[in-house]
């Protein structure tokens, strides 16, 4: 296998240089230069690399989108290979909530940001949050149909719509973690939702049988 | 009564503007200068009526919350009052997202975009969009709550989870609603969460007797 070559090198540092100024910035908040400085790069050659600003935008939500995936693939089919379905998601929900309060919550899902920020305005983008959206929506289906499927998960609705609503449950829950500076409350959203909304409810012929 | 300053007058026009373009541009897309020309009025004088940029926005954090919840309360005293709790919030989701429609996806909940965007870097912000959740929760709860009441919504989770929830759901909604340029898929998760997932599973008994 030939060694990359150093301009591959350049960019991928300048893709991961990308993801951590616009997780921390926004787009708007974030310029060419900062990445630039960042990797040490002069400004002249970025255009070599992407052909604008939202291409590079674009290309970094891909990347972050399937890496991340990627990562979390690995713990299911590694460590949590022997968790329940219900505690893989548990399992992951709590250590990315770990690791944003880790960074002082300067950080979360950087899809949901962008999509917050730029979609209406960025075409390239949108489209490209569209797919990262879609990549999350299968990724979380799968995982809900094989709990349907163990019985850990109420049936009455599809593991699609399962998925959509957990989702979004998680962006909200990812906003009010940055407006409060506190996982607790995101915490506690998606233990209602996991624990309880999501699971089927047995226990209504008990309460009526009491 | 008197009539209101001038100077009232242009704080409240920039206030106004103010909302608009943040609504559509966000925190850092926007600049004092667009709003000043929206408005008429000349630059020096911004800094007459706030403190800087961040006071301001924080100012029109507040004023976009309290505005938007009167105009819903009021909705819910007058055309709303025969509808049941639930009806109430199905017709204020969909009101909400046909406006955004309309508006061509260009804008939506200007609490969950300056969140996503700045809640980390401006604490005075983040404290007056904690204060905007926390109305917003007090809201959904007290409607949760008669809901609750009238065996509308299940009673197994407090009024307050369920507004956490609620609340959450809708803003990952409107981000994909955002990332869609379309309705139906926020449509659907909050028909699913009202529909079904806030639901007593009563049927569980039948299904179980089938």
């Amino acid at each position: 296998m030939s060694r990359p070559r150093r301009s591959e090198h350049i960019r991928q540092a300048l893709i991961e240089a990308g993801i951590e100024q616009l997780s921390l910035h926004g787009y708007h908040g974030t310029g060419i230069k900062q990445i630039l400085d960042e990797v040490n790069v002069a400004k002249g050659s970025f255009y070599n690399f992407f052909a604008s600003k939202e291409a590079f935008v674009a290309e970094l939500i891909a990347y972050y989108t399937t890496d991340l995936i990627s990562q979390l693939d690995d713990f299911i089919e590694g460590e949590g290979a022997t968790l329940s379905e219900v505690e893989k998601l548990q399992h992951i929900y709590r250590f990315s909530l770990n690791k944003y309060a880790h960074q002082e919550f300067k950080k979360s899902c950087l899809v949901g940001t962008m999509a917050a920020e730029i979609a209406a305005q960025h075409p390239l983008c949108r489209d490209e949050l569209t797919k990262s959206m879609k990549l999350w929506l299968a990724f979380f289906e799968n995982i809900f149909s094989k709990a349907q499927s163990h019985g850990q998960v109420r049936a009455d609705l599809s593991a699609r719509q399962l998925a959509s609503v957990y989702w979004a449950a998680w962006e909200g829950a990812l906003i009010k973690m940055k407006m409060t500076a506190n996982i607790k409350p995101a915490l506690d959203i998606m233990d209602v939702l996991l624990g309880t909304l999501f699971i089927e409810n047995k226990s209504s012929q008990a309460t009526h049988t009491r």
